[in-house]
């Protein structure tokens, strides 16, 4: 019989591939290329139906959120968007649900300045976007340079995607103004692409928070060989995520951790390293700090050691994760 | 309710993918991207359980033969591939299966002389791998150069992959040697990257044979805006296929025409223009001049006029294509 994939997990199994391939450049966000003296990215991510979203949801929306996912691996190294290739699974549903997705893929690529050039489309139960992005970084920033002592950062507040995630799937018949901005932040995360120029100039390390904070923070951990201390009471949370857990009676730090999908940016950086022009650079955005590298070996959440729970991606296939 | 997308076909889709997206390189079998004085091609294709193979197929000849059917498409546009990004699709399966895809994967990358940088994992219902390639040529080759007068040639025989395809599906207990080699032209087929020098140096259109020779006439034909005459006595066909037709009491010429999955590539040149050199370059490998770029719009089979029933893939999904 041997072991299932669910045994030893996604990251698990990409540790597997890694080794067999015998190939040391496979773990990050993105793929850097190297042509002449320019750092090209590298980058593929898929929304599959059950899976990352149901057929109910807008399908333009899908279409801009396919873009999106990967806008934000490539940001997370350093870079910005330039070519994408679409590789479609269609069942053989109605022409205007294609015609909407591809209106929301078109969006994007305006709003994030990449341009379609290519792509397949196959036959399939359920539909797929799997989305193939080419950017270009002046610098390619990986997951394996936080140093200790450098802070550690987010782009943005956390827990919201989850939280928008679960009201959705609530199916209720109104929502509170709170309630649909999380959902929005689910549907349609909107990515800072400006955020690269900070992450290339200044971050040490960064990665994208697609598989949650608690996930992300350990595999930042694991490729830098360091420690990482956060402060709950520094982690950046929203106002509609701090209503949604009073009202639901949940823990919005709870929500910050295991959250997923939030397409911030984690980076480290060291201050004392830091150049006078950063503030300029990063102006108006305000990043925040939530914790510190640090020579002790694990992940702490404040005096608790964190243990890996790295989001299974073989989980049932039903509905998308939670 | 609106159409369905089979009432257009997968190709009727793309057309209007593109004119949707105002975008006139979409269409070939790769994507040409011009970095300083290079030409990089980029591609993607995917194969997906019970509609490209079943599980019960060698999970090692599925990993190759999904790198080959990306370099098919570079080789067709003149190009040598490099860089490889897999996609995997995968239920909760046994780790050693999965690890025999890579097997596959990684073979074939020895073989046409590329690299894995990445990819992506995602559960689903069904294996999927979708792989991502770049490649790079001295000149991009695309289907709209074929002209008035050329030559129409195909780079191998025809028709063995669907032979081969229903000989697998009809599950014999012993199959005779010639069956054998058919079953694996379907299940393994290997790309002449060589023939991308000649293709990229003296071809004035082409593609990669894949959805068969009567589908892909008509892509070459559409995009070239010419009339084609193949003459059916110059099809090159196996012995094998003509084994195998004489013992199931099929044609030959319907298998080189309907076939599908050949992975040859289809090429127009013209022989008046053509250098000396040509000769060299080709040899030892063997060319088939197959019919000729005529002013009559159109296809022909001899002195009869096809109708375009391009392949549809959006047949109910059931096994693999016929």
């Amino acid at each position: 019989m041997g072991n299932l994939i669910s045994s030893i997990g996604e990251f698990g199994l990409i540790e597997k591939i890694k080794r067999q391939l015998g190939n040391k450049i496979i773990g990050d966000d993105t793929a850097p290329i190297i042509i002449g003296d320019e750092t090209y990215l590298a980058t593929c991510d898929i929304l599959l139906e059950d899976r990352h979203f149901l057929r109910s949801y807008p399908p333009e929306k899908i279409g801009f959120k396919a873009i999106s996912v990967n806008v934000s691996d490539i940001v997370a190294s350093g870079g910005k968007p330039i070519w994408v290739l679409v590789s479609l699974l269609l069942p053989d549903i109605n022409i205007s649900y294609v015609n909407k997705i591809y209106e929301g893929i078109k969006k994007a690529c305006l709003y994030y300045h990449c341009q379609v050039i290519g792509g397949n489309i196959t036959s399939s139960e359920k539909i797929g976007i799997d989305v193939f992005m080419i950017g270009k970084a002046k610098k390619f920033m990986g997951r394996s340079g936080a140093k200790i002592d450098d802070l550690v950062y987010t782009t943005g507040v956390l827990g919201d995607s989850k939280a928008g995630l679960e009201l959705l799937l609530k199916k209720k018949k109104s929502y509170e103004n709170f309630e649909k901005q999380l959902i929005k932040k689910h549907i349609n995360p909107i990515i800072n692409i400006k955020n690269s120029d900070y992450i290339s100039s200044f971050a040490t390390s960064a990665l994208d928070i697609s598989d949650g904070l608690s996930s992300d923070i350990f595999y930042l951990s694991n490729q830098s060989n360091v420690g990482i201390v956060i402060e709950s009471k520094k982690i950046p949370l929203s106002d509609s995520l701090l209503r949604f857990c009073k009202k639901y009676n949940y823990d919005p730090i709870d929500y910050s951790l295991s959250g997923g999908e939030d397409y911030e940016v984690l980076f480290t950086q060291n201050l004392k390293s830091l150049p006078a022009q950063a503030g300029e650079i990063r102006n108006p955005k305000k990043y925040f700090c939530i914790g510190k590298v640090v020579p002790k070996r694990g992940v702490w959440l404040d005096d608790k050691k964190l243990i890996n729970k790295s989001f299974s991606h073989f989980l049932p296939v039903t509905k998308p994760p939670k």
